[in-house]
Formats: C-alpha cells, structure tokens, sequence
C-alpha cells in the first residue's frame, strides 16, 4: 500500500520533447497540416511517452482483468456468478469477442482471474475488501504487465461490476447514485432501481472509509478494479501508454482521480453505451477514440481502437516527406 | 449513359433472408444481446450484400481516383493544379497516407488519374463536362471495380474539388452555397467567401442542365465524381458492399440520391471536418463509423474504417456460441 501511495505521488511525467519532435514530423508529411487529425494526435501522445519520434504499437498487451463481488448477494443481477468463471474459461478456449479482436488487431491477450474467481465481501455490510486483499488484487495487476509492451489494453469482465463501477465513480466524482447508474448487461428498470438502492446503502455503511484513493478500492471496489489500478499504475511508472476499454474501465481508475496528472498516459478507447460513461469521461477529462455503440467490455473496444493507434503510427511513421516527394508546395 | 440510368433504375437489392440470418447468428453469439453495437450492425449489413451468413472482408479494394477541374480557373484553390499529379506520383511511390493505411488494414490499393490529370472545363463558362467526357469517367470508374472484391472503399484527390462538392450538394440537395462551402484544404475566409460566389456563378450558368443525376454531374461534376458514380453503381450490381470516404466522395455521388436505395448498399467511413459533411450525411441518411476529426481525402478515413468493419466479422465469423462455449445462461 505505501509503495503504491508512493508511486501515485511520484507520477514519471511526459517527455514534451518527443511530443514536439513528432509534431514537426507531422507537419512535413505529405498532406495539408493537421488533415489526419486524431490520428496525428495519437501520434505525438505515443511519442510523448515511449520517448522517441517513431513511436511503435507492435508490442500490444491486452489485460482482461475477471473478478465476482459480494454485491451480487443482494441480487443486483439477473446473471449469476457462474458467468465470470465460464466466460474465463471461454477466453481460454479463444472463443470471445475479446479473443477474436486481439487476434485480428494485433495485441498478445492474457486473462487473470483474480483470486479464483472468489467473489469479494458485500459492500452493503462493510468494505469490499481487506487492505490485504486490496493490495494483493493492486500487486497481481502491476506484475501482469509485460515492461517490453510498446501499449497496454486493459478491460474486465465481472458479473455484477456495472454496480461496483457506479459505487466508485459517485465516491470518486461525488452526484447522486442516479447519475451513474445505467442497465449495464440486461438490468429492467425495477433492477436498476435496486442497484441505485444497493449503492446508496454501501456508501452510507463506509461512509466513514472513503478518503483515499486505496480506502475507496477497498471499500467499494473489486478484485479487478483494484488489479486496473495497479496495472496503470505500473504502466506509468514504465511509460507505457495505456488504452483503457468502456465504462468498467475507466471507473475502476476513478479513485484514483485526486492524483493530479494520473491519467496523462491514458487514451480512453470508446465511448460506452452504459449510462454513467459521458460523466465519467468529462471528469476524467477524455475523449474516447470510438463511439460505436459497444457495451460488452472485456477490452473489446480497447482492441477495436488499437487499429486507429497502429493507422496513425502507420502515417507518422511510414509517410514521405514533401522534400522526399518532391512536392512542390506545404 | 442510357446504360447508367437503366442500371439507377434497376438496382439490385439487399437480401433480407441473409440479414436475418446473421442476427440470428449474433444472438447466439457469447456475449449480452447486442454489447458488440455498431459491430453487430455492421456483421449483418455485410451478410445482407454478400448473401451468406458467414461475410468476409479479406479482399478488400481501395479506389483513389484523381482529377483536376476548370474552377480552379477562378482562383478558389491556395494550391496549384500540379500537386494533383505530385500526389498521383506520391501514391505511386507508396509515400502518401492512403498508402501506409492501406497496407495496415489489408485494402488493396488502385490509383487511378483520369484523362491524364487533365482539367475539367470552368464550370462557371458552361459544363464542366461533356456528355460523352462525364461517360467515359463514368466507365473508368465502373471498370475499375475488381468485381472478386469483397468489399470496395472509394477516396479521391483533386485540387480545388472541395468547390466541385460543395457545387454537387447544392445542386443536389437545395439550402444556399454558404450551408455546403467550408475551408476545405486551407482556404481562409476570403477563400471561402471566393469559392461561394464561384459556386453561384455556376449555378446560374447551368441552370438549364441540372436535371437528371448524369445532366448535374456534367454541369458541375468534375472526373474523379464521375469516376466515383460508375464505381458504386457497378459495386452495387455485383452486390459489392461501399465503404465511401469523407465529404468529397459522398458529394461525389449525391447527384445519384433522387434514385431511391441507391445507396443502401453504402456504408460512410468516417465524419470529415470539412463544414458541409453533416448535413449531407443528414440528406443520405448515413451514420458514419468515424469521427476522428480526419479532413484528408484519399480514402483514409475509409482506410481506417475497414479496420472497424474487419474487427466486425473476426467477431461474427470467430465467435463461440453459448452451446459451444457450454455457457449457462444467454
């Protein structure tokens, strides 16, 4: 836990340098200035970070991180736990839509289940999790990260963790437990209902818990939110820009938005149909690569937008010049 | 061109039963009905063309065609005519954008200059074109398809043809020059208001010949327009599924759009920058698949947007269902 307070307060910083070389690169390239638009954004933010003007997205690691939650005690989903374990199992057997998109866009996928896919304690009685356990789920995440990858996907997959992700991002961004509560995967409305009265009832037991970024995890979040946590994290500390999936995504790093700065290597991949996202996503400050309507997780939208990332450094990279063209004008 | 409007009054049609098919396929699928979004969408519109419940995208062609055009006569472009040749001979040595993505995302790529790069008439003395001049663009665009392909992106390069499509959607679609001229490839306010005036000029010259699809293309078209109709119609009698551009190649073909479903076979690659797109995506009634802020041309954003249609199938074709997965639930 320290170690990891530590690293969230000694954050590696962006090297503006390589930012500013690939900018000039961009600009000799033979189109009009500006005409790729993202594409020679996501450029530049991938130099920033690898520290090099030809940044590269060869080495792609998609981590899909799965875990249960004592929520689901309280019948929040119409799914049963069983799910997590079969969909783990359907991920190793390479038949998910998450096995498909790695393979067919370039990232090298790895499945952690954490703890076995033991589900955490019921939020609505007390902390999720023990400091503990909290730190083991952090230290599994950070240790799954290859340090050779030129970018790292992250995604999920939990029965129940739309609720979680609801729970984090209103002790996180503050609002009503409406603001961030949507269907997630099949809730009616009478299910949605209670998700909202699961998470107001967590919150008022751990009300007396949710200070830092590690207290709101343990409280309110999951195996695999805590596993994100420590993967971007570890990420960071290796400059290794990161691409996180929809809304489960982006909500598991939630707590730890107090860190000024915390996000600067995180692309956000799509924009999620589930509810809470456009808030989320305006508080986190991003602009998602894609908005085609996904809401499966799993990383899918994650290793839909690697195909953008690799186009843009397919340009920067691969283009001529206007002087090695022979172009007359710029 | 009796041929080409027999051929607009005779469109092939989408294969509902084939449609069915694949969202049939899609709800069996291990993943939440529906969670795969624009993907899901994009799977079945692609089975529907190709009449089989299993689509592919491996044969993937990119069409570029290029002209040059009359108007720049009247000053609308800040960049000479020559830079359209400069750019044929930049996709021929493999230097430009178009190439690079391309090459990423598995399209195929054909460049094709017409009549030699040889400029249109001013369109603001008369027709652009000929009949027999806009036929024969028509035809090299059509005998271009390579009909084994499995789906066909069409971009285009011309100086100056920003004007040529603001020119075709108001002729096409109604409104006032103002709603369809926008920068285009650098032009500032001045440029604009230039390229609005040039607009109305040509409007008024032609008055008397904007009736049929092919009499506006000869008005105010230009050969790379041309080029792009006879592409999509004969993609569309070989029931080849469209992945058109940006703004250029859409104008291109709304000359086409009195002729109903015709492109119901389309899909629209991404939203450009250029100030005109939205409303003419609004008069075709198309979402497109991107928005990444791209202005470029070349077939780019298709490019890109192949990469989107190709994680589409993996998924589709790749996927386990819930029988082969041994799932529980669906």
């Amino acid at each position: 836990m320290k170690e990891f307070e530590i690293e969230l307060n000694n954050l590696t910083i962006p090297n503006r340098n390589f930012h500013k070389l690939a900018m000039e690169r961009q600009s000799i390239l033979t189109k009009p200035k500006g005409s790729l638009g993202r594409l020679e954004e996501l450029a530049c933010f991938m130099a920033m970070w690898q520290e090099t003007a030809h940044p590269k997205s060869d080495k792609a690691q998609a981590l899909v991180f799965a875990g249960n939650h004592g929520a689901c005690d309280q019948g929040i989903n119409p799914f049963p736990q069983e799910i997590t374990l079969q969909m783990v199992e359907n991920f190793n057997q390479g038949g998910a839509a998450i096995n498909q998109l790695a393979l067919q866009n370039g990232a090298k996928l790895k499945v952690i289940l954490l703890a076995g896919g033991k589900q955490t304690s019921d939020f609505t009685k007390g902390p999720a999790m023990s400091q503990e356990e909290c730190l083991d789920a952090l230290n599994v995440g950070a240790d799954a990260v290859d340090l050779n990858s030129d970018i790292l996907l992250i995604g999920e997959m939990g029965i129940g963790n739309s609720t979680i992700s609801a729970a984090l991002c209103l002790a996180s961004f503050g609002g009503q437990s409406k603001d961030w509560v949507g269907a997630g995967t099949g809730s009616d409305l009478r299910g949605i209902d209670l998700k909202r009265k699961v998470i107001d009832l967590a919150h008022s037991v751990n009300a007396a818990n949710l200070g830092s970024s590690f207290e709101i995890l343990c409280a309110l979040g999951g195996r695999e939110q805590a596993a994100i946590c420590g993967a971007l994290v570890s990420a960071r500390k290796n400059r290794i820009p990161v691409l996180l999936d929809g809304f489960i995504a982006c909500s598991a790093v939630a707590p730890l938005s107090p860190h000024k700065g915390i996000f600067d290597h995180v692309l956000v991949a799509h924009k999620s149909a589930e509810l809470g996202h456009t808030l989320l996503l305006k508080n986190i400050d991003k602009v998602p690569i894609l908005d085609l309507d996904m809401s499966l997780g799993e990383g899918t939208g994650a290793a839909v937008a690697l195909a953008v990332i690799k186009s843009a450094l397919a340009c920067h990279n691969g283009m001529a010049t206007f002087a090695e063209a022979g172009l007359t004008v710029q």
